[in-house]
């Protein structure tokens, strides 16, 4: 900390309900941010439908060798942050819904909308539970006060799927390929197994100061 | 550390000369080791060449966002670690012969197929020269005092197409997937900003000591 940086732009946060590893970046990101005094721009896009497809890869999900590693390698780092990890029985699914839901509710409420997202990870990455089907993400969403009704007219408007649409081509314009994906002062940083980057970037606003790896991993 | 730590299996390290990640990792791993009293057993493989294509996937450096995200953090990456890094000017290459000559000089001395290794590494990317070339390969190797004609006849020989070829193989077997990558006590752990992970299990041998990446990133 260098004192007061309240002019500093927020740290852009990218993540996609969908990911084990968006959920791990989600449970930190807050509190990282707090430490050095920065606020954080909590922006959804859609990994697994949309932009694998334009990097041309099929799914994690179904790549020999990585799929196997990135499946022992959740849990593992759940438990390296200290926080709960049950995944969903039944594989698939999609955060369409959950996503549409987020930005309808941060266009009223930064704070409300930042609650229902942690809420939506904690269901599909703490509980194991389904968060594809809009009754779900209203079962989310109406203990934090939001009517169920105008939440469902909302998840299927034009409005949403355009915003939501829009939301995914912005971040894919700044080469957003993966989550959690942070931009910090222009430097993107890929990765729930980079927070120890993004925090010396925070700390030094540079990648010169030596060796941060030698003392950083005790 | 706990104690004299002799009787641990060695750090099997997985690396591959044509990736700058994988020179990033070879910069550390033996100091790593030696700061928590283990050894490491340098492992080549050819990940461009043959593990991709049972993934079943492109190159990254023809993957779209990842490959210019790449580009940017490979310097960035060596910065931090404090490294020299210089990539070459011509694309492509590959690793095939200097991978085949470390084989047959570990066969002789493991010491020496380090430094090979660490010369190799430092004139693809910190010199930014070839190292596809056969002749390239004894430029680096007899400075050294490696024979330059025994060199020549065993990068040529089937006996040192069917070593590297095996050595693929049983790193896939082993879910190899990338480069760097450790495995450590049964533990897998994929790239070079991972090596806290790496220090992390070194120093602790679980994952369980929270929380690591909050105090680790300072």
């Amino acid at each position: 900390m260098t004192g007061p940086l309240l002019n500093k732009p927020p740290i852009e946060f990218y993540f996609d309900f969908i990911s084990p590893f968006g959920y791990l970046g989600s449970t930190q990101i807050d509190a990282i941010a707090a430490r050095h005094g920065r606020t954080v721009d909590w922006r959804p896009v859609l990994i697994g439908i949309t932009v694998m497809k334009i990097m041309g890869i099929k799914p994690l999900t179904e790549t020999p060798l990585k799929k196997d590693y990135l499946r022992h390698d959740a849990p593992r780092m759940a438990r390296l942050l200290g926080v709960p990890f049950c995944p969903p029985e039944q594989k698939g699914g999609n955060s369409l819904a959950a996503s549409r839901a987020f930005l309808w509710l941060k266009d009223f409420d930064e704070g409300l909308a930042r609650r229902f997202a942690h809420a939506i990870y904690a269901r599909r990455w703490a509980q194991g539970r389904d968060i594809s089907d809009p009754q779900s993400v209203v079962e989310v969403a109406t203990p934090l006060g939001v009517d169920a009704g105008e939440l469902l007219a909302a998840i299927d408007s034009p409005r949403a799927k355009q915003d939501l649409k829009d939301a995914v081509d912005l971040a894919v314009g700044k080469g957003v390929f993966g989550v959690p994906y942070f931009i910090v002062d222009g430097e993107p940083i890929w990765g729930s197994d980079r927070l120890w980057m993004l925090e010396h970037w925070l700390s030094h606003g540079s990648w010169d100061r030596a060796p941060p790896m030698q003392s950083g991993a005790q």
